[in-house]
């Protein structure tokens, strides 16, 4: 079998946001050639998110070391297999796996997870029954713990963690306020994910107006899931209720230099004081050895229907990079993917 | 009877430091006769903290309203009985009540708790085995959990809860790093209190400077108690390690100004992210029902003389106002008491 491989290469450090400049196109020819308990893939859809800004930074982040230059940039696929020398895969058999920008490899078998396309949409392993759909679970569950009446308000609530938080969130028979840029986005939330309110961040110019807004939608916050930080977390802050729970699931208006040198921002920890409140951060890779427990109770509410997953699917593996810039400039909403 | 009674009205609220300026002194006569269940107290000891800085705030603290103006400041009083219609209390007695900054007044039965002065010093139950001793038991316990073995950072460590809490945490075999201003301060930490490391923040001009005499020290920070904020959590914030816990329990930096008008730092909530952190707010008066807990193990310790509890005495009814003060600009350890 004769493959062109290409790779996306991550070759240059970013100082603010991240783009094609920063990789390099690879193509050579692949040696197919598998050992016993190899197997063959050829990547269908590339996972492209936020935290691969995050590995980017020049300082320690969740790794000691940042994502090394000279090396195919790491992600989630989703592939299928084209050939295999071990028992448990066989030619055409969907995969996830975290072989990263890359059209083809030869993997470990242990290295993969084979995903049954007749549960769900093989894309949803990137998805809702994959990291995102993890870290907007876990997170809820585990750190933010929303009762019935409790007011949830969600930043970032069209992205694909913020959107699946949001619906989880309602299914607790939470009241929530999710946070996105722009009116359509706004309209989805409310109209498509449920939301009892929605602000658009962009028709406030500082934390006092943003607050203000939430303040009278909701009168108060007992969760916030935030995933953008900065200005809205000034604005939410100060209305905190009594025990309330922070969840700090991402901090993407940081992402694009603001991790290497943090910018100010007003103090507020003295709230956390005020009103006994909670912060914890939460990270998907903590729950990894739990997925059993999410899709015993996630699995078949998608496959019944019951949970918006919006997919943004951007055709074609060079456009990689310039998905990856979009994820802090663009419009999608929900997950985005690039399809090879 | 005939007694003059004086108060130190609260009169006006501060800008920034809080001093006499703010207070008017009232001198009257006391109507000592007393109805039934009622008890006639002469204060002997006042007690001055941080938290009556923070109700004075314009801005909804833990309480909705600030302080009131025209009334006498509230706050814990050791006293003593001079006469009695309530057969719980006689003549003599030692009490602890929150009758505020008054030499004199009439009280219900039902607002005294009634001190054996043979189990520990009288003055304890307006520090150790008080308000500052609740705030750092259940703190460090409930909120920091400290390990043996771990890294515990105190900021405040010289006041009356940080100091208690360098020793509580000490006790729970952590080894701990006290923060606090000035060299005398610092050795005191080190000889007397236990510390295994001592940093006076004023030999510090930035956070970068602080966090990397912290890390050389520490290597990592696994619970920051924090009492003081700004610049302090600044330094600590990046040095958490994995599953840190953060007790947010006073940020006395931003309490002369700083809680109506927030001052400007850092965003660092990203660390969180990183090391999965957990922050928590922490107030003595979540944990009023709980004292039995722990006067049943700390104050066999001080019986035993096993802690410290260093009290800072000042001399006079009339120095309330002045006292209060010197919280925020002083040189005083432990405790701070004004004796009447």
């Amino acid at each position: 079998m004769a493959i062109t491989q290409q790779q996306w290469i991550y070759a240059q450090r970013p100082q603010g946001t991240v783009g094609p400049s920063h990789y390099q196109l690879h193509t050579q020819p692949l040696d197919t050639s598998l050992a016993p308990g190899e197997v063959l893939i050829a990547a269908r859809y590339f996972s492209v998110d936020p935290y691969m800004r995050i590995g980017q930074s020049a300082k320690a982040t969740y790794d000691p070391q940042p994502h090394p230059l000279g090396v195919v940039q790491q992600g989630g696929v989703v592939a299928q297999v084209l050939a295999s020398k071990a028992s448990a895969f066989a030619s055409g058999d969907w995969v996830h796996c975290y072989t990263g920008w890359q059209t083809h490899a030869r993997v470990a078998a242990a290295e993969l997870t084979l995903l049954d396309s007749t549960v769900a949409p093989v894309t949803t392993a990137l998805g809702v029954l994959g990291m995102p759909g993890r870290t907007a679970w876990f997170g809820l569950t585990e750190a933010g713990r929303p009762h019935a009446g409790e007011v949830v308000v969600v930043s970032g609530a069209a992205g694909a963690v913020g959107s699946l938080v949001l619906q989880f969130a309602k299914r607790h028979g939470a009241r929530v306020l999710g946070i996105a840029g722009g009116a359509a986005k706004c309209a989805w939330l409310r109209d498509t994910l449920g939301a009892d309110w929605a602000i658009d961040y962009r028709d406030h110019a500082d934390p006092d107006s943003m607050g203000a807004a939430i303040k009278a939608l909701t009168g108060g916050v007992d969760v916030y899931f935030d995933n953008v930080g900065g200005m809205v977390t000034d604005a939410v802050l100060p209305l905190i209720n009594r025990r309330a729970r922070i969840v700090i699931c991402g901090q993407i208006s940081q992402y694009s230099g603001g991790l290497d040198t943090p910018p100010p921002g007003p103090r507020l920890l003295h709230h956390m004081l005020y009103q006994r409140a909670t912060m914890q951060g939460i990270l998907a890779r903590d729950y990894v050895h739990r997925m059993d427990e999410m899709t015993r109770i996630v699995a078949p509410w998608v496959r019944a229907g019951e949970i918006v997953f919006e997919e943004s699917i951007i055709d074609g593996f060079d456009q990689l990079p310039s998905a990856l810039n979009a994820l802090f400039t663009g419009e999608h909403r929900g997950k985005l993917l690039v399809k090879a």
